[in-house]
């Protein structure tokens, strides 16, 4: 017989009214009493269990009543609707079959764990129902994100992990090397000899893909990457993790405007489709995590985001009332103290601020007529502040390569990322969305250890 | 006025007919006399161009005349049906703007370049009819991946990237590390003290997400993965690349012949949603790169699966006429001659081999009753041989730590993989599909080089 899935009855539970099924699955709780018990099964497929309620008729009726949570098992029986109970319905066993039995050491039993102890059974953890809601999202969240690119033909680029160029000259990059570290090879001045390596040259792990994905909007004009990134920042906090998923469109013939149009309907793309695929996930973080989530969610939704330059934004806080740790002046780079202030107190929606200095910005920015400013973005929403980055970037390629010296940057390095500029360069912009940063908005968790399936920090890479 | 799109005309060319509209682009190829010319049109949203004739009524005809193959252009004009002509629709020019123009020394001129050469100027050869088909096929197969795997409620998993184990004891990777490798940490026995390394240990990139993936099943049922992994393998050939993508589904309450009928349905989904939507690049690649694509493609599609014991395998091998390299013999691992043999000779359809000798395959495949063999299964196909590899995984704790100490590895490395068959392990199984043999498969190309963006391999990782 096989089994139908949790998801396929709480879809649509008429069609199994009074038929014999098979389930399985792993139990969440077990009740018994002396003639019947009850247990709650789940099967992975949907956030919910579904109650089995088993009874002394059973051949095994004793060893199942003692089976530790966690035990997998198969169930026969019949679906019984229960329309006005806590369950819309229950499956009445006919036949339990023992799956594999849990140790009673099984370490997620039913009481409140924390987070962070749930962080040293990270292989265990999306059995609980936080974990579970938060992965299914994620995984949501992801094909969110593919569909809406794809629904508009972007074409997805695989851009490369191990990078011999340094995206934004930030440094603070994983080496990858297959040296013998007890051995390395100098040249007669004493320096590593990377000629001996795989590559033959020093390689990194990508920090952004956004250089390589340029050279793909060039060809197929809109691109999108969605794919692993790296920084090796030595900082503890819950919102950096050594690695993360990014996602990084580029689109050709497109300004700054056009920009924020597509971050705007990106956004609100994907939340709706959250909201609307994972509606038990949903609410049980509403519920359990964060009591504004829907009604915040629901604002960014509903909203037209505002859209201020950073000047207007610095005369803003100057002007407020609010006292800020950090001090506000042209030319600073904005605090999330003060991004929140704007996007939650001046204008309770998300708001792009735009054309920031450029000295705080990077080289293949696009340079104002001001000459002050870049053709910036960065998209704030209440909750948490930036959410995405982007910009126009530089097409001309004189004012381009002055940018690259201005920085310190050595040229000879971008060769192929100024080619795009000879060769029939056209206006063009993107930007990049931290996709845990998106997922952390998504549930309101507030870690962003906790949305990653095993996250890599500082100190930290088990399993 | 709003550019319209090349994907949007060719999809509904009347909707536009004699309609004043605007496009840009890049051109692909232009002529011009004295009065008139044609410029080849393409935006990078469709594989085709669109012609545009423009006439000496144009302000600037003189200079759109002598334009460089590859300036990007934005063109005003009535699109003009021509049923019965070579191209099905022109543009008749009221206005050509340039955007920017391209050096003469434009490296990619309209004539037949080597995939060799075109390797070196990765950055540029997505504009090319090749690698345009090519990267869009290869953007289109990945979102069918997402799709069939979500539209069975699969959870997308993201594995790690940087991890402190090796699924396979298989050796062979890049290292991870932010030491100095100049002052590299050293205890007082002259062993490398990892404690100062970013993640205070040892840290590789990963040559498979299957493990930690299988956590994830034990949770949600049925996953899968899709990222990049890495070998540091020593071969310079034209299937072997250092950083690739891997699709790794892992599914519960399931043993070796459901992993079959996934993979089966898996790629018969995979094949036809890129014939159905990519069918101007499939025309080409039938045309030009491999003139029995389509009906190769259409084979798999149209077939089932033949399913064969390994043990039978070598006994066909053996009984055949044919002169291998390789000699075949009860416990040899099949090189691809003999795989293409098999697919290719004797079924003429994809082939799954089963229950190979425990041997040659890895630890965490299920043992088989006659303690010989393990419950595992490549997927052959005509014209490449092995596609795929999975396997039912071993759930009995008791066998899987013998196997684990008889491949030679240490069973604390694995304890939390081992916790899965303590705390309600379930019969499981899963598979890998190299995604660049896929692209191969799909496409013909016979370089694994000319399948990925910016290729990384022995001594290369330019861009």
């Amino acid at each position: 017989m096989k089994n139908t899935l949790l998801k396929d009855i709480f879809a649509s539970p008429s069609d199994y009214s009074e038929k014999e099924i098979e389930v399985s699955g792993w139990i969440r709780t077990i009740r018994a009493s002396k003639n019947f018990g009850f247990i709650e099964l789940n099967d992975g497929t949907f956030f919910n269990s579904i109650q089995i309620v088993f009874e002394e008729n059973l051949s095994n009726f004793k060893e199942v009543a003692k089976y530790p949570i966690s035990t997998s098992i198969i169930v026969k029986g019949r679906l019984v609707l229960t329309p006005g109970s806590k369950q819309p319905f229950e499956l009445k066993a006919a036949e339990i079959v023992l799956e594999g039995l849990s140790l009673s050491s099984y370490p997620l039993q039913k009481k409140r764990h924390t987070f962070e102890y749930l962080r040293t059974i990270a292989h265990l953890r999306p059995r609980s129902n936080t974990f579970s809601a938060v992965f299914r999202v994620r995984s949501v969240a992801a094909h969110a994100i593919h569909s809406f690119f794809q629904d508009r033909r972007f074409v997805y680029t695989h851009t490369p992990i191990i990078t011999g160029s340094d995206c934004e000259g930030a440094g603070e990059m994983f080496r990858v090397t297959t040296q013998d570290l007890y051995n390395i090879p100098k040249d007669e001045n004493g320096k590593i000899d990377n000629s001996f390596d795989f590559f033959g040259k020093e390689t990194n792990l990508t920090v952004s893909g956004q250089l390589e994905a340029e050279t793909f909007a060039l060809a197929f004009r809109n691109v999108y990457t969605f794919g692993p990134t790296f920084r090796a920042e030595n900082s503890n906090t819950g919102r950096h993790a050594a690695e993360f998923w990014m996602v990084e469109p580029e689109i050709s013939f497109a300004d700054l405007n056009d920009d924020m149009d597509l971050a705007e309907d990106m956004i609100k793309y994907v939340i709706k489709y959250v909201m609307d695929k994972c509606p038990e996930e949903i609410n049980f973080f509403n519920a359990r995590i964060d009591k504004g989530l829907i009604e915040r969610l629901n604002n960014v939704i509903s909203s037209d985001f505002a859209r201020v330059t950073y000047t207007e934004a610095v005369e803003l806080l100057q002007k407020s009332d609010k006292k800020f740790e950090y001090p506000v002046f042209w030319g600073c780079d904005l605090q999330t103290e003060h991004e929140r202030y704007i996007t939650e107190e001046i204008y309770n929606k998300p708001v792009f601020l735009t054309d920031y200095p450029k000295e705080i910005k990077a080289f293949y920015m696009r340079v104002n007529d001001d000459n002050k400013t870049v053709a910036a973005m960065d998209m704030l929403v209440p909750g948490i502040g930036e959410l995405i980055g982007g910009s126009q970037r530089e097409e001309r390629l004189d004012v381009l390569e002055a940018r690259i010296e201005e920085m310190g940057l050595n040229k000879d390095d971008y060769w192929w990322y100024l080619d795009l500029r000879k060769f029939g360069g056209v206006h063009h912009a993107g930007f990049g969305l931290g996709f845990e940063r998106a997922i952390m908005y998504l549930t309101g968790m507030t870690n962003i250890r906790d949305v990653v399936p095993f996250p890599r920090t500082v100190k930290n890479a088990e399993f």
